[in-house]
């Protein structure tokens, strides 16, 4: 199960793995590190690779007993325009369980708890450039309670059924990366 | 259908819209350029953000006759380990036409052309903090050539079943993101 059928011109992977002959961290952000890292592919050229550091995040997908999915609306600097997610946010610390920090996450943006967590999918955003890693859980049988708000965060928090977000994400109208593994994940481990 | 049923504290969007102040470049890389943001949020406080310029990429899901799909298995210096993922890479450029970089990528690392290419979903991985996006297409009807990687790129090509992969995912070990999204958004669009 672990492999699939090959095909094409397959090498051993011992041949195929790029050694890092050095890490030089070149500015540290708020919520990453950026790096320059010198590389030796397996021809044996030296590349230059950009590298991120990030020290992870969880998400959350909220399910209302009616059917319907939590998700949060909130303005995005990097993409200067509004977006709709499954609640979600970076670690406390790089030790803190993601299944911990999912849990915050729902209350603190939501005001939703949850008697039913369990695991969904994992995820990395950017393998071509940085470490950052997403566990995405799935939150059941909701209690409304209150949500508690960082001060410098503005969120609205709407439901939608399942049909709806989907015609949002073929249109290309929802976009967010995690959101769409996520809701498309739980879809198909419904029906399976 | 655009807004779902809103629920709790409903800002008006013009409140929650944050202001970026200054952009400043602090180091370009390969790919990206890493930049710091001074942003004023809503309550009127000054906050640092930080900012990843991407030029933006492109990825593809091919799906031979049979229903297998194709993915490439390398190593990611990032993550320091090999993944399996659909064809993708950067653009050429920012103006290239995203379909474009897609079916060149097809061919650059399966070899297989297609003559059914259609839009299936497009992505953005960190929304939190970069602007990179990465539209992803549907590649049917493929037809078999000559692959043509870079000569710094080794990658070998599998072609797995719906079930393995979805399997993989589940059990958290198929983790790159716009692979989720891709493979299960396929999923969901063919029963539907």
């Amino acid at each position: 199960m672990e492999q699939g059928h090959e095909i094409f011109h397959q090498d051993e992977l011992e041949n195929m793995r790029t050694e890092r002959l050095e890490r030089v961290e070149i500015a540290k952000g708020t919520i990453i590190t950026y790096c320059h890292d010198k590389i030796k592919v397996p021809n044996g050229h030296i590349c230059e690779y950009d590298f991120i550091k990030h020290q992870g995040a969880a998400a959350i997908l909220p399910v209302l007993d009616d059917g319907r999915l939590l998700l949060v609306r909130q303005y995005r600097n990097a993409l200067d325009r509004f977006t709709l997610e499954i609640p979600a946010g970076g670690l406390d610390g790089p030790d803190e369980p993601t299944m911990d920090a999912a849990v915050r996450e729902l209350e603190e943006e939501t005001g939703y708890t949850s008697d039913k967590v369990s695991f969904l999918i994992s995820t990395y955003p950017t393998v071509a450039y940085g470490n950052e890693k997403i566990d995405i859980y799935l939150a059941e049988e909701l209690k409304k309670g209150e949500r508690r708000l960082d001060e410098d965060e503005f969120i609205n928090v709407e439901a939608w059924s399942m049909e709806d977000i989907s015609e949002l994400i073929f249109a290309g109208k929802l976009q967010d990366s995690k959101t769409i593994a996520a809701v498309m994940a739980y879809s198909y481990k419904k029906r399976t």
